[in-house]
């Protein structure tokens, strides 16, 4: 049998185009003793991916993609066709990194490379598969963790998410809303910003393309903030640690702004009142928690099931889309979790 | 009575000196009810102080010095002349934070402004009074506080200080060495790396002025670091977020090398490694760990009194060499605590 999947065939000058990837017809073997052959049906597209779309990624991160090979790593959800590992059955519909192609091979009870999505049975009976490759799976990790744990957020904390029309910003908002917390979110559009105040609730937000991050959020939060959760870094940051008051807390999961920015990345010139107002900055990455998945997938998947998340998604169609929609999603054209339906 | 006090006259365009402030002679007023009348010992010279020489000092710090009065918040010990207040009689040794002057009027159980040294009678048996100045005080408590709670040293940890030769750095350094922990230090001058290596008993030092401090810091610390004690910023900073390894923390309790810099400060370009690798920077003030110096004091003067903590000062003689003293310290050519005596 055959099957298509995506290989990046050089490392991006600056911005990533589609021209970088190749989409490549391969046999699919067929699976081995403890492996099972899964038809993909949604694979995922994440901001971090950047990182690993260049020769050096940041010491510490995950690897590099090797060039004209099958992308490892990428959370994908797909259907079991057929089995050689015990606990998996045909129709299954599991998890697995080994994504961007619309078959994989896969070998059970093998660490998956970001740790989080290694070959496992999904509980689709009220949740739809997708939501594995978002609230319920690395990006509901991030957030959660990232929210609840790295920020450390309380009771009267006022929190400002930026980002916060993607997919992980998106959940860190909500889930603090639920926790009863005063939120502010920034998106880089109008569009955004309506579905930050009419869709999420969220109580103030703003257009950072508009003026000066930290004169939008100074008019946000008048008085300050308390959890500021960066996917951006930069000028946002550097807004932040301006507003973060006594015992601050910034949980850093990201920098988009820096991916692919010219010149090294900016730090922030302010970061001195980290010092002054005994701020904590504490970098993460969720998959670094996947010991706490668990704990994760019950409870954000109780909101789920009880509509008390709104959960938008941006859908590219077929895997020769995929390329695009992660240029689109890191140009910020995108709303909620970018996904990439295999039909 | 008169006496004589140091006003600072004018906020320094650039780097401080000794012109920006006026000794001047005043009238002593009695002390009021609840009052007592000290002659000063022994006077604080910070780095922090730097940052209150400025019509604006950072939000969240400590208040810019007024022009043309007393300077308070400067840790200070002396010997009571006269009491008007329950808990004080002439002859005991207290501290207060109304420094920078011969003669202090100091009212009891007012809290003292950087929250430390109010007004407390010292015990003097078994240390000399100027250790409150340093390692049993606001130094020992910044250093204490920043080892063992900010950064959370772990039995096993690798640590760097930066400004290991100061006041703060070198107790730092020495409290890790105590702990059990492989200590690595820099600082400014090939003296200064001695004090490390052959006094404070360090297992590895280097000169930041020799080579750029990465590479310093590769060279002491090939496999990495797990704890940053910054009270330097700017190029040091950045060179630890490149060297710590997963997991890793950082203290920050100052960024002298900022305080006088030409233009805006130095963000760290490499602040990504931080998500990369799990990174913790958690900014804090030893004064604003008031509550525990009866710990800190306890467990440091314990150490003292055994002989286990080499103790250095740089002392001035008289009040007028305070200025100077302040100028030497912030352009490094001082080593251990600076501190002036007033006779």
């Amino acid at each position: 049998m055959r099957g298509r999947e995506v290989h990046l065939v050089a490392y991006p000058e600056r911005g990533v185009s589609a021209d970088d990837f190749r989409v490549v017809e391969v046999e699919v073997a067929a699976p081995g003793p403890n492996q099972v052959l899964v038809r993909n049906l949604w694979t995922s597209v994440d901001p971090g991916l950047r990182l690993r779309l260049a020769a050096d990624a940041p010491p510490g991160y995950f690897p590099p993609f090797p060039l004209n090979q099958a992308m490892d790593g990428i959370v994908t959800v797909g259907e079991v066709v057929e089995s050689n590992a015990a606990g998996f059955a045909p129709g299954d519909t599991v998890w697995h990194a080994a994504g961007w192609r619309e078959y994989s091979v896969v070998e059970a009870g093998v660490p998956a490379l970001n740790g989080l999505a290694t070959l496992r049975v999904l509980d689709v009976s009220k949740v739809p598969p997708q939501a594995y490759v978002g609230p319920l799976g690395g990006m509901g990790l991030t957030a959660y963790m990232g929210l609840f744990e790295v920020a450390g957020l309380k009771q009267g904390d006022v929190v400002w998410v930026s980002a916060a029309a993607g997919a992980v910003g998106s959940l860190v908002a909500q889930f603090a809303k639920l926790n009863g917390n005063r939120v502010i979110g920034s998106a880089g559009s109008p569009e955004k910003v309506a579905f930050l105040l009419d869709e999420l609730g969220l109580d103030a937000a703003f257009d950072y393309k508009e003026r000066p991050v930290a004169e939008g959020l100074a008019a946000a939060a008048p008085e300050g903030i308390d959890v500021y959760f960066d996917s951006v870094g930069g000028e946002h940051l550097e807004a932040a640690l301006g507003a973060l008051r006594h015992g601050g807390r910034a949980a850093l999961c990201g920098a988009i702004s820096q991916y692919e920015a010219d010149g090294p990345p900016r730090g922030p010139a302010n970061l001195f009142q980290a010092t002054s107002n005994e701020l904590t900055l504490r970098g993460y990455r969720g998959s670094n928690f996947s010991d706490r998945i668990g704990e994760m997938q019950e409870r954000v998947g109780a909101w789920l099931v009880a509509g008390d998340l709104v959960y938008r998604e941006t859908v590219s169609e077929g895997l020769e889309s995929t390329p695009l929609a992660l240029v689109s999603m890191l140009a910020g054209e995108t709303i909620g979790k970018t996904i990439v339906h295999l039909p």
